[in-house]
């Protein structure tokens, strides 16, 4: 029989995550506080995040020791599968072995619990009663939730309206771990009642939650924010997913040549490839692909500039590909992906040539993820089909070159509560979007008012 | 760190499944013919299954090889991990150890997948082109689609139509898996077209649904028809799970005092306990116990009779615990526990008293699956809520006692595409049905038309 998972025991674990800030060829620019223009300050952002979790967040150390108290909680679905996809091998008929990392196995389906418990896990430590964060599509809302139970303290979600009303599923799950969840806009916050006033039928975007959820959390005193994407401690807590999968690779006797992930803030794709970063950093000759959706092309079309996390300016300047953030991404169904920037630590190492983008439209990437579904059985999440895109793209290119090539990619998380989308795939409603040249502009005039990273 | 999690690796699957016909302490009733009232022969069954799983059927080998194109199938998911529930373990504050094996790690997210795989193999091998089977909430109906597509098989599903409109989810995956799924009752048989003509808005059964998927099958000789449950092929191929899990306990010195599974037609429920049953027979000392709705109370309350498993009357006369097959179980959550009888070689074992029948109310069931999401995480779906019940009871029990015990059980599957009823628990319109004792007399009246077993 072939092998087609390799499992790690639990005694083989990582015991600590990778920063790879203690390997970064050049240094990375700082955050900026947009008033003075200056680095931001651990004290800038105590009012925001826990000093424990700052301290990750600027943090060169190369190792940093996952607490016991994560471990006994990430336990309960890690480590995870590597898997052979032979199926969809057989079907694209190239010369290469596919590798998957399963983190569809957590509670909630996917990778976000990562970071989710570890974040919570801090929080507690510091004193933190409660939790505020901001949901698009409701991963990140339904992982933080689970982990905000798991360790006793209170979470409050605002979720973009749109997907609060069509997409009830994820929602359901954040009420059934605990946490309360409000539409965005909502009457609770200054930032809602504005623009409800303006529009009492906003859909919401995630840059009015982001402001609502930082409003709402400063009025308590025993609060904190939190980020499920995007700053360094989340692709941090996220590492685990790529040290997992060199231990496993190493047991079977493989390398990639190619390693693969979806991108919309960067975190599930960080998770992976920055072990494998810091090997190529250290001579090793290998591809690093971060796929994103053509509609939202961060890394492929956007530039690399100061530019603000959030719709309202309320975070400080960040040193990343951007496409601006007033721009409002097109409302495809990989919710996950719709973000106007990129992970200052993967916007670097694209600068550094390290990481290349790639962007997929919106229909091949259905097309390849219901043949995935088809093969492999499993049903991708929408996020997911971004990077099963890029797999067929190196298969392909293997196969045109006659390249032996070992692929390993990030399954980021499954469909089963993004189904909908599938639907409208199969009855012909799902349509690409292209993002015109005008808008890249617009994203240059935008960040053309900060310094230069 | 303590362990949570006992892996297989795959050279550890079990390569034979366990026919419990070999063991039994008596002999089985037959199913009967129900013109002539004689036993039915492979002769009878052959225009409904393919005769490699007639065989399967009668046959009283213990082992039986499960071959490789099965194996290499259940390998996507499987061996499934045994887990130890700790956190839920320290809510409940008793002296027991919890272990569950989690069969929602399968692509569909429950156990079915395990007999789909081996049915639709066994069709391939036998020349059929198409399958045809009725489904209520959907979790059969997507297992048959994804292992149907799997072998190239065409895979038709009639799916009870309240839950066609109401739970969009699971007929998604059947599309997506590439099944036609049809609302029942339809236009397109006698059997359908009979009920739409009495009443067009007829909200369907599992009952029609049987009906017209047989009825479909028969105008096609290269089609033959499956069925998720009940049957004694199905309970064998689903025994990999108790296999498996006997292998885990072992690798970490366990044996269970207790092994429990929600049972409806009594698939999961099988699959777990028999190898456990045969223990039991050969002088173990082992509590084993199928927990089931209060409102459809198959063995607790149902009498031990000849009756059919369907409403029309189109199968032979099976010798099982059933309500009467013109019984209509209240409209619960647990879709995949409302059936009016129960597999034969369960209803068997309770009459040798290998194994016990206990009976759970919706509220009860869903308030203890609610504890178990917000400490172990995994959401259950509302059947395995009545698994977690009776571990519930079992574990205050040995708590009033003070005595220790091991308690092993099915966690059937997750609840992702289940969470509109826990929207509906929490919103407090969920509600107990009790069984009027009027109708256990009425099931009475019904099964005394038939022979006795």
């Amino acid at each position: 029989m072939k092998q087609v998972k390799v499992f790690l025991n639990e005694d083989e674990i990582p015991r600590q995550w990778y920063n790879i800030q203690a390997d970064m060829p050049t240094p990375m620019s700082p955050p900026l506080h947009p008033g003075t223009g200056k680095p931001v300050g651990p004290d800038d952002l105590a009012p925001i995040f826990p000093m424990n979790l700052i301290e990750q967040e600027v943090s060169t150390e190369r190792w940093i020791d996952i607490p016991e108290g994560v471990l006994e909680k990430l336990l309960l679905w890690r480590p995870s599968p590597l898997c052979r996809a032979y199926n969809f091998e057989k079907l694209l008929d190239a010369p290469v072995k596919i590798y998957y990392k399963n983190e569809g196995v957590s509670p909630p389906g996917s990778h976000k619990p990562n970071t989710a418990v570890a974040q919570a896990y801090y929080n507690k430590v510091f004193g933190t009663k409660k939790i505020y964060t901001e949901t698009g599509a409701g991963q990140w809302g339904s992982a933080l939730s689970m982990a905000c139970q798991m360790f006793g303290l209170e979470c409050k979600v605002f979720m973009v309206r749109v997907s609060y009303d069509q997409k009830p599923y994820r929602r359901l799950m954040m009420m059934t771990w605990g946490a309360e969840c409000v539409p965005s806009p909502s009457d609770q916050t200054e930032a809602g009642r504005k623009i409800l006033a303006e529009n009492p039928d906003s859909p919401g975007s995630l840059g009015i939650a982001i402001s609502e959820a930082i409003e709402d959390m400063l009025t308590d005193k025993n609060a904190r924010y939190s980020l499920g994407s995007v700053l360094n401690h989340v692709l941090l807590h996220q590492t685990i997913i790529g040290l997992e999968a060199q231990k496993q690779m190493e047991k079977i006797g493989e390398y990639p040549d190619v390693v693969i992930g979806c991108a919309g803030g960067g975190s599930n794709f960080a998770g992976l490839s920055l072990p494998f970063a810091r090997d190529k950093i250290h001579g090793k000759d290998i591809k690093i692909v971060a796929a994103e959706p053509a509609s939202c092309p961060t890394l492929t079309r956007g530039p690399f500039a100061y530019d603000f996390g959030d719709l309202a300016m309320t975070t400080p300047l960040l040193p990343m590909h951007t496409l601006g953030h007033d721009f409002v991404p097109a409302p495809i169904h990989a919710g996950g992906l719709r973000y106007h920037g990129m992970a200052p630590i993967i916007s670097h190492l694209v600068k550094e040539n390290i990481i290349e983008g790639r962007a997929y439209s919106q229909l091949e990437t259905f097309d390849v993820g219901v043949k995935w579904a088809r093969t492999e059985g499993h049903i991708p999440a929408p996020e997911t089909h971004h990077a099963i895109a890029a797999v067929v793209e190196e298969a392909m290119r293997a196969k045109e070159e006659g390249k032996e090539k070992v692929i390993l990619f990030n399954w980021s998380g499954h469909g089963l509560v993004d189904l909908a989308s599938y639907d409208a795939y199969f009855s012909g409603k799902l349509v690409n979007y292209e993002l015109p040249e005008e808008e890249i502009k617009k994203a240059m005039e935008t960040v053309g008012k900060y310094p230069k990273p």
